[in-house]
């Protein structure tokens, strides 16, 4: 469920009760728990004053490198047409992105395409290809037309001997023509030391220095396989920026992406690789979404405009098929949710009171949800939202049963909250809609279903064909509530979003559907959980619909008055 | 597809070539690219000496507090009932975990059952309860029989004044009263405070202080609500490590939490809480796994046995029902897995060219994948697995098609690459399983589906019933193969595992499902899409059963001396 965002505080007038749960509301006054009894204080979405007024750099706005598009693009299974690299190259300029690697020009036609379409759109940003250490390379990046490349020749010894069997003074003799021509081609240049964390520290210094003289306009520190701590990172760096401007490439594979820029940074870099959502080589590159708030939040140091980064996340995640993990800074489900007790009390009193930075600055909303952990304010609040009244002995009553619910391994949805309330109350509810048989055939060309619904007083069956048995059954239930009169009998809903966790493991998992439903202005959130994915959809889909339906009745006249109440098309919808 | 570990070279042969396409293979041969024709060096697997010598604390030893079953359970949407708990702390314990925090007492009474069952393992870990500030928090703990609690109490003005309506004067004096009630009781006691990173010096000092004058064993500087960076975490904790011992409990908002660790530990802290994958509030705690392979690689500094790190971050996975993202480090399905030319070439020649330390340490394995990054040595190492020989014009012609299917957003699988490879070499193939109709029925009480197959010269018809539509599609299969007379036209096989993707958006999008199948010691993976799941899901089975068949032909004889030909149940397998 997703409830009244802090500004709208209507809600939590019905809320006057504390995070504790029904037991201990009544505990030990004169602990340190929420008493209930404040009045609310407006929720202040104030910026705080920097936690931390040391500077971490002389300068008052760092360059970003995205390397979503090159970098990014290696993690394994992921891979970009040319018109996702331009769609996700425009977001990274609309965001102020300084340098888009937009891929690497030796790979392939397909990606040199991406490449001349990226640098053809005419961004702000420098538009450059990744080059390996030999002149062709440099070749394909000026067939793409790039305003520059990234150089990349091996550092440490492991990288020069080993992997491209050659000497160290070859490497510089190489670079060192390399950066010449590429030069010569009026390309910006920038040369990576390939490995550069486990190099030699002298033999690093004097080829990236070799590079700069050869006249590349900047060096880049390389910790190409996430091996090196801040300490390490900082004693290169501090190296690197006293030959020339420098720029950090780190990975996360020892979860030291962020503190390594952080140390990187206050050596003297001015620019900072970073892959949106952190996709990249094994275990990614650092995040640009978190350089970026990080840099804001905690140093008021400009990279790009921050409003931008959770759509940039969102179609990043949509072109690479990476699923953005619910616990993910800036752009994840939960990143500005609140389930427990302590934290949505808190947070109703006061936006700020469980939040680094207002959701709203990187594009977003916060979430209040429901579950083991909910307390009195919480469960109040989503009831308000729903527009029912319980008084405090049904609202313990209601809090107690969530929490056994909760207890029990569940997400508690609107229809599990609505239907705990009216036991509480003792209401019996008559079904609006229910479903008494289902039947779906699908492998074929044509996946085709029937339901028999009981809809009101009568029944009514009806079929429907569609992309997969789950889609079938979805018209089938679409034209069974539709009126043949066309009256106001017909019940038209939105299915807002359609959700099935990733399946893995044998063909007999339990499948678990989340759906959204809405009517008009009303919503809901229901879930079903069966082995057969097409059971499973249809019930959720139904359930949604009854509860829609209850919720329609109170709300008839406004829906029609909006015009609401004619059937909208099925649509996908984010969260 | 998933191939030789670094141990297991013989494949290795055969991919004497260089990571660079094929038409840049015969470029500038004074170029920094490999030239293919060095000697492949063992791959060493010798853990690599400290990049970093300075020490980061005097400790050879830091404490981790694992608080996945408190701080990560009251992420939304997750829930652990007393089985799962249990189950969690045998595994944090196993890995010698030293504190764990099994829950939070005045949650529920699920919850105390999850706590009171933890706490009676005989568990060598310290096991406790996060308490609120009140007394009867602390009742419920000991209810529960826990070895200690992790008292919070409000530290900043904003949670002192506004959520719990209280002073700071009245804050230390409960926080005194509750550090003796529970030291009297005998219970271990670390005092935190709440939202310590917005609090003031001076007073989260004098609370601090207090806790520990009245007898708490420690303190712990919170980052609450993720809003410090690694300057303004050293200030604090370096105040409060002079008072007594200091533990870290830090979020991850800004991307500083294992930043934030960091300089924690080189301020005097000596103890940290994360959790299992980060999961936790917002954004996440800092992922336990990170410090611990942090410290492990970066300073020699001992926490738990790093070897059960990634069995540690699957069980916490399946139990909490979070999904490990690809590119998790230590855990995610690429952290060790190669797909670009360049570091499939160089991770061939030696292990540790593109990683920062064997997958070995951590209980997992190196995998080469395919796309439109690939290079001859990769697809030379994957075709060798698969025993076709190619020659070197061959092989350059299957890298080409290989690298244009990935061009097209593909996944290539081996099944893409084997018929690439026989369109290559000109074979003509004659299918040895193919699918004629698939039908299928579910909604109702037993789905049920049927098939039609062409196996060799003969079409069979066979129908199986199931979970699902898929499951029924899947038995169907599994009946057509088996030979009525149980001879050896039976073709049994394996599937090892079935996945499909996240589904979001409408109920007609398209479905991926990836299948690997096994016959013996021969397996191969299929992936199919179409907005029919059963569809999807049945060809991708079939197709993978007609690759086998194949390779059954070669490997008959071979199969009937292991006794593999005999039907083996479909399992659930990792990934």
């Amino acid at each position: 469920m997703k409830f009244a965002d802090s500004n709208d505080h209507a809600a939590s007038d019905a809320a006057s009760a504390d995070a504790s749960d029904a037991a201990s509301a009544d505990a030990d006054s004169s602990g340190l728990v929420s008493d209930g009894g404040t009045d609310r204080t407006t929720p202040t979405q104030t910026t705080e004053t920097l936690l931390n007024p040391n500077p971490l750099t002389d300068l008052e706005e760092v360059q970003l490198l995205d390397t979503t598009l090159r970098d990014g693009e290696q993690m394994p299974g992921v891979s970009l047409t040319p018109a996702d690299k331009v769609d996700v190259a425009r977001e990274l300029d609309a965001a102020g992105v300084h340098v888009i690697e937009a891929g690497s020009a030796c790979t392939s036609e397909g990606e040199r395409e991406g490449i001349r379409r990226v640098a053809g759109e005419g961004l702000d940003a420098t538009v450059t290809s990744f080059a390996r250490g030999v002149e062709s390379d440099i070749d394909r990046a000026l067939d793409c037309d790039v305003d520059g490349v990234n150089l990349v020749v091996p550092a440490s010894d492991k990288h020069v001997e080993t992997k491209v069997g050659s000497s160290r003074e070859e490497v510089v003799e190489t670079t060192v023509e390399l950066v010449e021509y590429a030069t010569d081609h009026d390309l910006w240049v920038e040369v990576l030391g390939e490995d550069g964390s486990r190099a030699d520290l002298d033999y690093l210094e004097r080829l990236m220095s070799a590079g700069l003289d050869a006249g590349a306009d900047r060096v880049c520190y390389c910790d190409t396989v996430g091996a090196a701590g801040p300490e390490r990172t900082a004693e290169i760096v501090s190296r690197l920026a006293d030959l020339g401007p420098t720029s950090l490439h780190t990975h996360d594979d020892l979860g030291f992406g962020v503190a390594n820029v952080h140390a990187g940074l206050k050596a003297g870099a001015d620019t900072v690789h970073g892959t949106v959502l952190g996709v990249g080589e094994r275990a990614g590159n650092v995040a640009l979404e978190e350089v970026a708030i990080a840099l804001d939040r905690c140093y008021d140091v400009d990279t790009v405009d921050v409003g931008r980064l959770y759509r940039l996340c969102r179609r990043v995640s949509e072109v690479t098929g990476v699923a953005i993990p619910p616990n993910k800074s800036v752009c994840g489900a939960n990143a500005f949710a609140h389930e427990s007790g302590i934290h949505t009390d808190g947070t109703l009193k006061d936006g700020t009171m469980y939040e680094p930075y207002p959701p709203e600055t990187v594009g977003r909303e916060r979430r209040l949800v429901l579950g083991k952990h909910a307390g009195r304010a919480g469960v109040a609040a989503a009831l308000a939202d729903h527009g029912v009244d319980v008084d405090d002995d049904e609202l313990g009553e209601v809090v107690a049963r969530v929490k056994e619910l909760g207890d029990r391994g569940k997400r508690v949805t609107d229809a599990d909250l609505l239907a705990i309330t009216e036991d509480v109350q003792g209401r019996e509810r008559d079904r609006h809609v229910e479903l008494v048989d289902l039947s779906a055939t699908s492998g074929g060309n044509l996946p085709t279903a029937s339901v028999r619904l009981r809809v009101g007083d009568e029944e009514r069956v009806a079929s429907g064909t569609g992309s997969g048995p789950v889609d079938a059954g979805l018209e089938a239930v679409r034209a069974a509530l539709a009126d043949e009169s066309g009256g106001v009998d017909a019940v038209s809903f939105e299915l807002d979003s359609y959700h099935v966790d990733a399946i893995t493991g044998g063909t007999d998992a339990v499948v678990t559907v989340a759906v959204d439903l809405s009517r008009g202005d009303r919503s809901v959130s229901v879930s079903a959980s069966d082995a057969d994915i097409t059971r499973a959809s249809v019930v959720a889909m139904v359930d949604a619909l009854d509860r829609l339906s209850e919720l329609g009745g109170d709300e008839s006249e406004k829906e029609d008055a909006d015009g609401a109440s004619t059937s909208t098309p099925v649509g996908s919808a984010d969260d």
